[in-house]
């Protein structure tokens, strides 16, 4: 990723069109004009595009009416009309700038900045893409070479359930590394290593794949873990990609969230200077949970800015992120301030779902480590258990037959009797469950009580069939 | 497109996740207790997945009253309940359905049944997605068959101009018919067979793409066109790709738009049997212009169930298309009905952009026609207009010089000295700009001004230099 011959052939080869070329023009005019350039007009008028909002066409009643009020608290109104003002044509129905809305990009900064302790952070380096998956496809697809030599990325197992799509779309080897179950799932530089080494047989590996807090495992990386991986990443020249898209629910006692671009800084500038690092958030995050509005980003460090420039170019191909969700996002990296209307309310939701999420991890993790069979490690954060399976040779035995992975064959069973979809798989040596916490406290005891149920019943069953 | 074996080999390598099939189950069983079967539970519960709306956690009030009013008129406010009822949830946070909420693909299909007197729809042909263009992608990701021979698809000349990316990213090779301007941007027969014996001595061509009502041309075919079309596609076994996306903005007085879907069922079983056709629409059309949403469909005929499958996969890495863009999809398929509260101002508002496009085409037609130097088709539909550029050789030269296409230089001239963005280029021997004539009366007046001192001044330095 240093050097822009590395670049996959297939994205350098997108030609930039005599449009985009003509757009970055206008884009410098305007910035011209409103710094106080002289022109011999005061604004750029773009009838280039079919964009009829942003030139001041009115949007339809009908479908704006679903999204105003007039009845809201204060400061909701002026953020409302604060964050329109940034759209084109002050309308959420214009497209935006492909990377996303300046103005956005700048609250981002500024929220990592603060979180970060002050570690600089630029709006330039920011990417607003839909959801983080995306913008993780779009660097998936400039690290891929193309060409005889498959391209590798490091990837834990068990692992977010989307990761293995995006590599097989985008034709990306996976080369899997096992986070320590008996260690709370942490990631063990050891294994690293030896992942790296038998990737290198198979592929070249150019990045390593973090997820932080694990998804689905819940382990929340400290300080000395986090240093060990960047020190590994920086001695075998890896881009590291890490998912902190939780980072907001950490809900253990003994940690907190410590961001991989924070720790890369404390480090020095032997590292600061030269680790390629791209973390990812995302607006379906556990206290937001917006998942149907589609918006994350991406932010970038020590990254080729010719590199950048590509990521621009693959993010052109969705024309724009939504505009709702990127405001969603503003909303999200600055919420309301105390004295401000709505900091009462807001400051109670979000109270009310990390309390929710931490009490809920400690009743299904005292749950699944009383049911017979069935294991679970101390969660830290994010919104999964991902408890493990012992099962019985009767059943591994029947998996077989069946043709399945044994822990698929207990969730294809469990849906089936009493109703409960709980994911399954993910690891090849061992069984275990995905079990997604975040999820009122009634709906989580009646899920418990019908998997106990399931659980119990198939216990006994195997008992009887033993004892026969 | 006709069977399996011919989807592009990345796209069948992408794995089906135990998750996915579990999940598949779960929506059957799902579908069986709406069916009246009886099952030991009331509800399937999903803990699978971090999507806390679906589930029932409550959305944060602060982004959420940003999008809620009880003082709206009784129909906005109970189609606004309706639609809320059909995400999971309750809630546009949500995630939906790789293809899109049923609900809106059902209302979709009604709507494209009642547009072609009846001939049939079907919900499960409808695949919604980010954006028109991003369905587009879908389809030529299959397309693709990978290995030595590169995959063609007939684009015209001139095209969209976001075509080529979509391409370039795909490495699909384009494979360009032109369209002749004299016959005011019309379709010829001929010049796809030349264009398609051309593009078989460099690859395999698949498919044919069209544009209809024309972009940027403004041309609207009639049903004879759309039938030679048909035809040559039904003999030479392509897929045909329709750019149907402003089907709502035919404003000349002797056109109509016919969609190729009913007119292919209009040609007989032979044809209607056997003709793959993919015809794609959008919310960023001209009366609704919603672009910043995100949201648009593909409705597929003729398509193997099996490979339609395969969209579904590629599809499902975006996770999901934004909701409230695929509500308002929903709003664009079904507007009021005469009678209802809305009904009204809604018709008023869509008459009102009609006209605006209308008299907005002839207006600017009329001015191009009337610069020294620049020629104009009629324009039947569509959003653009498309002049002709009759530069003179002063200008062409100064272009070679600087290394661009002369009809980007005027635009570049054009943008610097009056800050008129415009489009350019897209034609490799003719010179032509790209004018999006949906705007505000008032602005295009403001642009055709400048344009004029523009063109004028040009012109004169011209004359002044010719006769020195």
């Amino acid at each position: 990723m240093t050097s822009l011959q590395h670049v996959n052939p297939r994205v350098s080869g997108i030609r930039v069109s005599a449009h985009s070329t003509l757009q970055s023009l206008a884009a410098h005019i305007t910035q011209q004009i409103m710094t106080g350039a002289q022109k011999p007009f005061k604004e750029v008028l773009d009838v280039s595009s079919g964009d009829p909002h942003k030139t001041g066409m009115k949007p339809i009643s009908f479908v704006r009416q679903l999204m105003k009020d007039n009845s809201l608290p204060l400061d909701v109104r002026l953020r409302a009309q604060r964050l329109l003002e940034i759209c084109d044509g002050q309308s959420v129905g214009a497209y935006s700038a492909t990377s996303g809305l300046l103005h956005v990009r700048q609250s981002i900064a500024e929220f990592v900045m603060r979180r970060d302790d002050g570690v600089p952070s630029y709006a330039e380096d920011i990417f607003i893409s839909s959801g983080s998956q995306r913008a993780l496809m779009v660097v998936i697809k400039l690290l891929d070479k193309g060409g005889e030599t498959q391209t590798g990325v490091l990837t834990p197992v068990p692992s977010p359930h989307h990761l293995p799509i995006i590599l097989d779309e985008t034709g990306v080897t996976p080369a899997p590394y096992q986070l320590i179950e008996d260690h709370g799932w942490a990631v063990h530089p050891e294994e690293l290593h030896r992942a790296l080494t038998a990737a290198r047989r198979r592929c070249e590996p150019r990045a390593v794949y973090i997820s932080n807090p694990g998804n689905p495992t819940g382990h929340v990386q400290d300080r000395k873990s986090i240093e060990e991986v960047i020190r590994f990443a920086a001695a075998e020249r890896l881009l590291l990609l890490v998912d902190e898209v939780q980072q907001d629910s950490v809900h253990g006692h003994s940690r907190e969230f410590i961001s991989y671009k924070k720790v890369l800084f404390e480090m020095g500038k032997q590292y600061s200077d030269t680790v390629e690092l791209v973390s990812f958030h995302s607006l379906s995050n556990a206290c937001m949970g917006e998942c149907g509005q589609r918006a994350g980003y991406m932010e970038v460090v020590n990254m080729d800015p010719e590199v950048m420039l590509f990521a621009d170019t693959v993010l052109c191909a969705d024309i724009s992120t939504p505009v709702i969700g990127q405001l969603a996002l503003d909303l999200m990296v600055g919420p309301p301030k105390p004295g401000d209307p709505s900091w009462d309310t807001h400051t109670q939701e979000i109270l009310l779902i990390r309390t929710t999420l931490s009490q809920n991890a400690q009743r299904a993790q005292q749950f699944f480590n009383s049911l017979p069979g069935m294991s679970c490690q101390s969660v830290m954060g994010g919104i999964y258990l991902y408890p493990r399976l012992h099962l019985p040779s009767e059943i591994t035995e029947q998996a077989k037959v069946l043709e399945v992975e044994a822990d698929v064959l207990y969730s294809r069973r469990l849906l089936e009797e009493e109703g409960v979809l709980i994911g399954a798989g993910g690891t090849t040596d061992s069984y275990h469950l995905r079990f997604c916490i975040l999820v009122p406290p009634h709906t989580l005891e009646e899920v418990l009580a019908r998997i106990s149920s399931f659980h119990l019943r198939l216990w006994a069953d195997i008992r009887t069939l033993t004892e026969v």
